[in-house]
């Protein structure tokens, strides 16, 4: 089968994302509040500042950034149980919190941050494929906000944010590269990757699986060049969300 | 003090509620999906349909109405951990979800529902006091858009439905009886109730507690006069939501 | 049916409760130990004195009184599991210790109590309808003989103890009100109600709940009426048990 | 020093063993229901009847007996935390009710009691050293009972009941073999040693630990002589409370 | 500073993986059990055959891969607490373990297996860098020989081995790509990545993380060349290992 | 059935113990890191030194010993579930440590210990028989090498080593006593008795159970006339290991 003759589920090319949309200031109480949506996956992102690090950093001058993730048990297409009733949070959950704060540490000069802790809370709202990429992409954005907070409030003297950084994901969708996969897509890709982008164009994180059977290198650098394609996007989204010039 | 000294932080006459909307069809996925805002405090509800029910009542020919309760990390002041993370679900969730489950199956003749349960989640996004009461008085419309979907896929014969249900808090506030207190009242409150009631205009649930010495039968009687009267308005919100009449 | 068809399995009156007993220094080592029998009921309420405060009200120059409720695995009908064994507590018992500790603290001024902590454990030894009310009214003559233990080891100066606090149950039984409801009773029970009291006749907590149907304000009054009437008696059990005059 | 020179802390001879109480039917509802009292001791001993075994005996037409253990938070000098708050049960508590399980099977014929499984339930009201030999001694009087219930309602045809079990501490106290150690002996003694002995004067279980230092074949052989005597004692209690003869 | 003059920690090449080794029948009881050495890391993976498949794959006639991993709690520098006492596995751990299951079932014909469950335990019993990638490696030789037994067993007619997997790490050590480090070198490593190679070159999954800064796209080439180098030597070790020829 | 006609499965004499054998140095990171075989049971014990002690010894001037077991899942004939990944240790592993760290303890004076604590890890490569035995003779070589490494260090000054400890299992197979079970015959024995030994032949810990049945005086003492005689060839293994003269 020639590539031209796939088709995406929902009629994307094969380099189009889905419509992205962040929108700021969502809920009242955190210092920085995204709602992020890749077309239909809605996740809310909550930064939250608190004074004072983990024990493990305590005196050594810098900060923390770190993330939890979790998705509302109605977010999918069947009910999935909540964690907090099974009393643990699963295998997925936690690597995927855990991808989300090594990410968005790579946006942060922690030595500047100062003693204290930001927590990203990224909460899947509904579900559509594509929650982690939505989650780095979002909650980078609430994190600039709660820098931003502060600096506001002359809590930090020197700009601890480094860069922006955005997230995707590509695949191999019956056999052709394609990026931003929705859930039609992802249940079926045979290569699943969600790539991690530094504003610079650089690489922060790249984490490929094929799903079945096995992926070349070429594969690789094509699914790449279209998350470096989608990367550019999204930083542009970040900066008008921001209202900074890029 | 006279009651005509005292004010209400919020400014609104002592019988009046905040602005109520219930917002239906708010994700995708969920059988019935009401976001309900009592003002600052907004929780998503989502009731979803599986076949069969509990363990305790099978071949007992009914169904099964039951909720669970959350609230995510940071819709309020300060951030709280994340009950998944914890390990547990603390006791203040555990009454609360008690309290949504037992008072939406007074809304509901589970023989008529048949072998189905219906599981309302109800998510706190942002809370400003009275999240218990939003989750009952939302829960509701997700439930009646629950049982409308198992009537529509021809699932049941019989219509299930008894009665709205909906709930409001009322309190002493400086004495003073109030209605539908938000965070800054309810952290003041001498005494706090919770009030959830049937269309008829009888009782389903009374829950009083004085947080501070005591409190007398008049001013209960007082207290359930604000709650009947707020219920009243409660249901026409309610029915406008579905498009039904009183 | 008019109520004067309607007898009471146990054939006691509508507002007659059980046989109440108090008796104190049931165990050897906490400071106060109180077995309560409401007829077949039987609770050990142990309160234990301990120096300092929990995390949150280190500082406040003030004291802290909290319960702990528990129920042997064979206090009822059939065997329950242990919750220990089950590793954790479910909601009901978290639901009745909260209730238990607010009722207790409405007894105790606690700024004079001072950086000490009494908690009460309520340890039900036979169940038979009613368990949170006898905890909290033999709790209470625990609580009393803890503050005296205090005052005799010299440990505070000024009296803690503001007044009484007693509970009973009160409900619908085939649409009738009746007082202090046994298990054949409260399983059957159209409407739960348990009231918590103080010395002075005014309420501390109310929670009333339809298990079918709804209840009216007249039937609420009704209810409100027979509990009042038997927390005079309580009370005067309470203080008979404590040797003091009413 | 002479062991002439030695007196135990309670005034009792070396191989006399504190007052020894066995009440049935202490509470309504368990099958057989023993207070046990070492003195100051008091366990409540429940046996609870059902119907089944555990998953891993279904179908070997065989019984099951087994033990569960717990303590009051102030069955002792100081109050410990609840093991249903903590989540867990501890080390000692598991190692306790094997204990008492693996003793009490071997008062039984596990075929000829057919698939039911008795469990014991070991609460321990107050304590003041040798709750578990207490716990081993009362509740295989509830086990009587229990069994006796079954027999009562036929649903077992053949006597599974095959020999009494009682258990005593026996320990070195400065130095001196002694019987039933009480708290104060118990927490000075150097060598430790709870003793399961059979109706027929046979050993079920040894479990002799030095706590300091170490302990010779000779006090071992004092000390299991002790064990003997208090042995035969405990047999006639359980007999004088079932109402047979030795 | 040109590459020339950067010298790793170990002396090794650049390309030089560190000593491979590869001993089957490491212990008794398991169908495969391969102790596996990349220089000081060892690693025991033993594959245990079950019948049967987890409850979301039954009726579906296929078999299931799957693995856990454990780290001995002195198998590194300073001792780690067990997460059996902990009660809970780390994410470290889940993330670890759902990629060596995941790498595994690449090897295998999943619906050739039949309904059998082959799990692979790889407990880490020194650590010095590269557990997982070792995991993978030798718990490919084990699931072989278990994959073996099950046909000489005569429990399964075809042959589900598709293909050897094996795995390496590469990184960035002061900027110049390494193969296969140790924990001198990971420890400092800017980038750290795990590649999952199969027989044929192809890759079955990329994890790369820049651990501080970011990586370009000719660095992650680099990093890919060295790992395909090192995965055919690999292959070496594991068909010399079966004693089968490439 | 006459002794003379009875076979152990492993045609060892009646007071034949396995091969023993006692590897130091095991492993690279451990203060202390002996592999100690008992015939086909292998277990690894690592002994870990830290600074401190734990919360309730702290500022009474000694130290500590204690010792987690723990069993990898393939150690035994089939597949037992990962403590860790269960949540939770089971009681037979808690009752095992307890015993090791108990019986260690009176290998050292902890005064002369300071405030150290060691920890010995023993964790079952492959098991047949007689685990808990192996651990603490093999636990003991790892703490006299944890002991010297302190004292090579200069971070104690005065010799905390007491005596070495050893321990053996003796039982009842076919009513004859029998030497280090294995666990062909453990699994058949009906009785079956740890016995822990002091260097100087006395008695730390006795625990006998009658799995089937009773035993008698004699024959607790035949069991531990060959548990003695056991006990001094261990005693010379883990001389000669250390090697230390007797």
């Amino acid at each position: 089968m020639s590539s031209s003759d796939i088709r995406r589920p929902s009629g994307r090319a094969f380099d189009q994302t889905r419509e992205i949309q962040l929108t700021r200031d969502y809920t009242r109480h955190a210092e920085g509040s995204v709602l992020v949506e890749f077309g239909d996956t809605k996740v809310l992102c909550n930064a939250s500042v608190e004074a004072g690090v983990p024990r493990w950093l305590r005196g050594k001058h810098q900060g923390w950034v770190t993330a939890e993730y979790g998705m509302l048990p109605r977010a999918t297409h069947s009910r999935s149980g909540r964690e907090a009733a099974r009393g643990q949070q699963g295998g997925r959950t936690l690597e995927i919190q855990r991808l989300i704060g090594r990410s968005l540490r790579a946006a942060v000069d922690l030595k500047k941050l100062g003693e204290f802790t930001i927590t990203l809370d990224c909460d899947v709202i509904q579900a559509d494929g594509g929650t982690r990429t939505a989650s780095i992409t979002g909650g980078c954005v609430a994190l600039v906000d709660a820098i931003r907070h502060l600096q506001r409030k002359k809590l930090i003297k020197s700009d601890p944010f480094k860069q922006l950084v955005s997230s995707v994901s590509v695949g191999l969708y019956k056999g052709q590269p394609v990026v931003d996969l929705d859930y039609p897509e992802d249940s079926k890709a045979d290569t699943d990757m969600n790539v991690v982008i530094a504003e610079s164009g650089e690489l922060i994180e790249v984490q490929g699986t094929a799903e079945a059977g096995t992926f070349t290198r070429s594969q690789l650098n094509a699914m790449l060049d279209l998350a470096e394609k989608a990367g550019a996007e999204l930083f542009e989204h970040q900066r008008e969300a921001l209202g900074v010039r890029g």
